[in-house]
């Protein structure tokens, strides 16, 4: 690229990001380039969530590439706003560099977020770049919504689904620090490095849920969370999660890397599968909404003593 | 405080956090502790903006207390608010820090930010925290705007005005820098380690104007962006911001700290001065726009010849 060896120019940096997050949607009035943008009054309620990345904590550059932590953090903020039953619109993006990196692992990152934005046909208005010794990435999502779904609608007798099964990110996780590729192992490295989003099946499931959230931490973590703000007990069933269609799949990746199957499901995180209750919803059931308090893990041959949160 | 010698728990902190940003405001429809806040549609445009400071890159926690820094990061968001004709309603605070910070500390930031919001009537709606090696704080301002006015929207014939006069947070750099206190000076430190940004003073300068930005980086390169942006040449009368009232006690500094008093107007930023073009606006005139392109100086015995960015 044009940039001199010693970096890039932050206005010739700024000149490309513009293009790659060029608007096209006539709802932003105003998109990059002022003080702040301009976005046409929406038709509903707004749905705002931020999301930060820390390099080294919540990503590292030598394992994925600039594209992918864009998708990722950008994931990660997509997610939450499905996870209110609302619609992506609008994203800002503040990030700090040092400045030594490439033009192009810059311009990557922006494509990552860029990529992960036209997915669900959101745009980027607005963003600040600052330098720092780490890249710290944060993403403010906008968008909105006709009905909210909160975490604290959980009622006893609802069935509880997730959206997809949960584990492969935390499994991608552990095969990059133990080094262990292959099969199903590589889907798994590479849905930790930018996950998968399913925005569709988050739609889906959330048509006549009670509740909902994104799984950002883990299924135990995101369950406990949903059966304390709804006043209700979360009882999970190991034979349910059993049945599902990758279960046999995300085992053998789990012998592999020699990691129990349940620790991956359910204390993995960052895969944002979504998490639901109601009745006859479009997920995969995996338990049911009781009277009581917390979880309550059902037909798991070793009852796990404690759920670490990975990573 | 409660928390254990080895800091905070992330729980405490959330639970205080969420206290400091209780939700005072009806349109705010679900606030913290969701996946996103829920916020009552909008009676305009919606204005976004985002903004992010870095450890030892925009502020030094031996220089400024914790709610200062808060206070500070704040104000540069509101401000962008302002400077598109808009007024600030909501926003998002993301954050990483070490955890070996005093819980109080953590808070002192929540409690800054806290402050600014509520000069100006906003509510803090969402975060979310990080760990990273730096404290690094990226805020997302949200406002409401009738109708935007740009940087581009300079008119040739139109008179320049400022808010108040810039400089005064440059001027409390080189103090903190060169350990330089008393008097006047020591305004200035404050004027760095939080801005008193003059908010209403924004609300007044901007009635009428054609063009309005807020001064970020510096008077001269604000007003090369806006003359740019309009297709215009700046012509800024160094007799004319002599005659600012402020002009001799930011003088007394200058010369207390060994610097050109126009360096500290022209090149200081930091002060979130508003700038605007127009006829018979409230602010007080320092120029003229021209038909041509780029800045003309005027009136300055010492022309300079470069002006660097303080900070």
């Amino acid at each position: 690229m044009a940039s001199d060896k010693s970096g890039w120019s932050e206005r010739e940096l700024i000149f490309n990001i513009a293009e790659i997050f060029a608007a096209t949607n006539p709802a932003v009035i105003v998109g990059i380039g002022d003080d702040a943008a301009i976005l046409a009054r929406p038709e509903n309620h707004i749905v705002v969530t931020t999301d930060m990345a820390v390099e080294d904590v919540h990503f590292k550059v030598n394992w994925s590439s600039a594209e992918e932590i864009g998708r990722k953090v950008a994931a990660a903020n997509l997610a939450d706003i499905y996870a209110m039953g609302g619609r992506p619109k609008y994203l800002t993006v503040a990030m700090s560099a040092t400045g030594s990196e490439e033009l192009e692992w810059m311009l990557g990152i922006a494509r990552g977020i860029a990529h992960e934005a036209k997915i669900v046909g959101a745009q980027v208005v607005g963003g600040d770049l600052a330098r720092g010794e780490k890249i710290v990435i944060s993403i403010t999502a906008i968008g909105e919504c006709k009905k909210e779904i909160l975490r604290s609608g959980a009622r006893v007798g609802d069935s509880i689904y997730i959206s997809t099964l949960p584990g492969w990110s935390a499994a991608g996780l552990l095969a990059l620090q133990k080094n262990i590729r292959g099969g199903a192992v590589d889907f798994a490295i590479s849905e930790h490095r930018a996950p998968s989003v399913d925005y569709d099946n988050a739609e889906q499931i959330a048509i006549g849920a009670n509740s909902l959230c994104d799984i950002s931490d883990s299924l135990m973590i995101q369950a406990e969370q949903m059966a304390s703000a709804s006043g209700v007990e979360f009882e999970i069933d190991g034979e349910l999660i059993k049945a599902h269609p990758e279960f046999a799949e995300l085992s053998q990746v789990a012998e592999l890397l020699d990691v129990s199957i349940f620790d991956l499901i359910l204390s993995g995180g960052e895969d944002h599968v979504f998490l639901a209750t109601g009745h006859a919803l479009k997920g995969f059931e995996i338990g049911k909404v009781r009277a009581g308090s917390g979880i309550r893990l059902t037909h798991l041959a070793t009852p796990q003593p404690g759920w670490q949160h990975f990573s």
